[in-house]
C-alpha cells in the first residue's frame, strides 16, 4: 500500500475561498480556449475583470501556493470529490462494475469538467521539467494508484470479481491503461472520441483484469 | 487500413536544411530545461548565438513551417527514422518478439532523445486547444497505429503469434496502453521509470494480444 506523501497530505489539506475559486474557474476556462501556458495574471484579471492586485493577493506571497499549483490542488480535490460522491452512489444501487464503474465515472468527468481535465495534461508536461510540480502531481497519482486497488477489492468483497491475489503489476496496468485513454481523450475532445475511448479502456482493463485472476 | 491524410504525407514530405535542425535542436534541449512553452524566439536566439532575423528567416515567412510545427515533423521524422531502422536491424538477427520488439525500441527512443520525446507530451497538451496542431499530431499517431498493426502482421508471418483475425479493438488498446506508458514514463523522466515502464507495457500488451488471439 501506497503511503501518502507529505505532498499528498497537503494536497487533501489546501482549503480554497470562494473567491479563490472563481479566480481559479476562470483561468481553467481560459484555459481550455488557448492553453493555460500563455496565460498571465494579467491576461486572467483582465478575463474576471478583476485588478492584478486582488488575484496577487489571493494567489501571490509565500502562505498561498500560485496559481498554477492552486489550480492543480484544486483540479486534484474536485475531481476526488466527483468520483468518490459518484461511485458511492452506484455502490448503494446495483450498478456496481469494479473497475468499469471507476472509467466510466472518470469519463463522466472529463465530459463534464473538460476545463479541469485537460487542464491536467499540462500538468504532466510541466512535471517533465519541473521537480515540484511533479511531486504534487504524483501525490495525486498515487491517490489514483489507492483507488483503483480499491475498485477491485470492493469487487471481490460484492463477488463481481475473484478472490485474487491483487499484484501492484496489474495496478500498474490498468492505471497505464487508464492515464493512456485520458490523453487520448484530451488529444481530441469530442463526445464521439470520449465515448470511444472510454469503451477500449473498460474492455482492455477488463482484459488485463481476467488474465491476473 | 488508416489511409495517410494530407497532413501525413505533408508530415513525411518536409526536409530540414542543417542550419534549421541547430535551431530546432536547441529548441528542443532549452524546453527540455524550462518547457517549450516559454521559449520566445528571443531567448531560443540567445541560447544559439544567432540573431532574432536569423531564426525568423528560417522558421517565419508563410513557405515554413512556424517553430513549434516544425519541432513535431522534426520529431516526428526523427522517431520514425530511428524505430524503423532499429526493428528493421532486429527484425534480420533472431531478435524479433513483435510488439515487444516494438516497445523496447520506443523506449530507447524516449531514453536517448529525451528532449524529442517529452515534447511530445507538450504537443498533446497543444492539441486539446489548437486544431492545426491536433491534425498534425493525428497524422503522427495514425502511422504509430499501422506501425503496430505491421508488427503483429510480421510476428504472425514469423510464427512468433498464431494467425487470428487482427482486430481495431485490439490495436486501439496496445495504442492506449503505450501511449499510457510514454506519458507515466515521461512524467519522472529517469532511467528506473523508463525500465519499468517499457516493462509494464511490454507485459500488458502481451496479455491483451493473447486475450485476442
Amino acid at each position: 500500500m501506497t503511503i501518502l506523501s507529505a505532498e499528498a497530505q497537503s494536497v487533501n489539506n489546501v482549503s480554497f475561498s470562494s473567491k479563490q475559486i472563481d479566480i481559479l474557474e476562470a483561468y481553467l476556462e481560459l484555459g481550455l480556449k488557448q492553453g493555460v501556458a500563455g496565460i498571465t495574471l494579467q491576461k486572467n484579471a483582465g478575463h474576471l475583470k478583476l485588478s492584478l492586485g486582488t488575484i496577487h493577493y489571493h494567489f501571490g506571497g509565500k502562505k498561498n501556493h500560485g496559481l498554477l499549483d492552486s489550480a492543480l490542488i484544486y483540479v486534484s480535490q474536485e475531481s476526488f470529490k466527483y468520483i468518490s460522491f459518484n461511485i458511492e452512489q452506484q455502490e448503494t444501487n446495483a450498478n456496481f462494475n469494479g473497475v468499469s464503474t471507476y472509467i466510466h465515472t472518470l469519463f463522466d468527468w472529463v465530459s463534464i469538467k473538460q476545463h479541469h481535465a485537460l487542464f491536467w495534461i499540462y500538468y504532466f508536461y510541466l512535471s517533465t521539467y519541473d521537480e515540484r510540480s511533479r511531486r504534487f502531481n504524483q501525490a495525486y497519482l498515487d491517490m489514483v494508484h489507492q483507488r483503483l486497488r480499491a475498485m477491485i477489492v470492493m469487487g471481490q468483497k460484492k463477488g463481481f470479481y475473484p478472490k485474487f491475489t491483487i499484484r501492484q503489476t496489474l495496478i500498474d496496468q490498468l492505471f497505464t491503461q487508464i492515464m493512456g485513454s485520458l490523453l487520448l481523450a484530451s488529444h481530441d475532445p469530442n463526445k464521439e472520441n470520449f465515448q470511444r475511448q472510454e469503451k477500449s479502456a473498460i474492455a482492455a482493463c477488463d482484459t488485463l483484469i481476467k488474465a491476473m485472476s
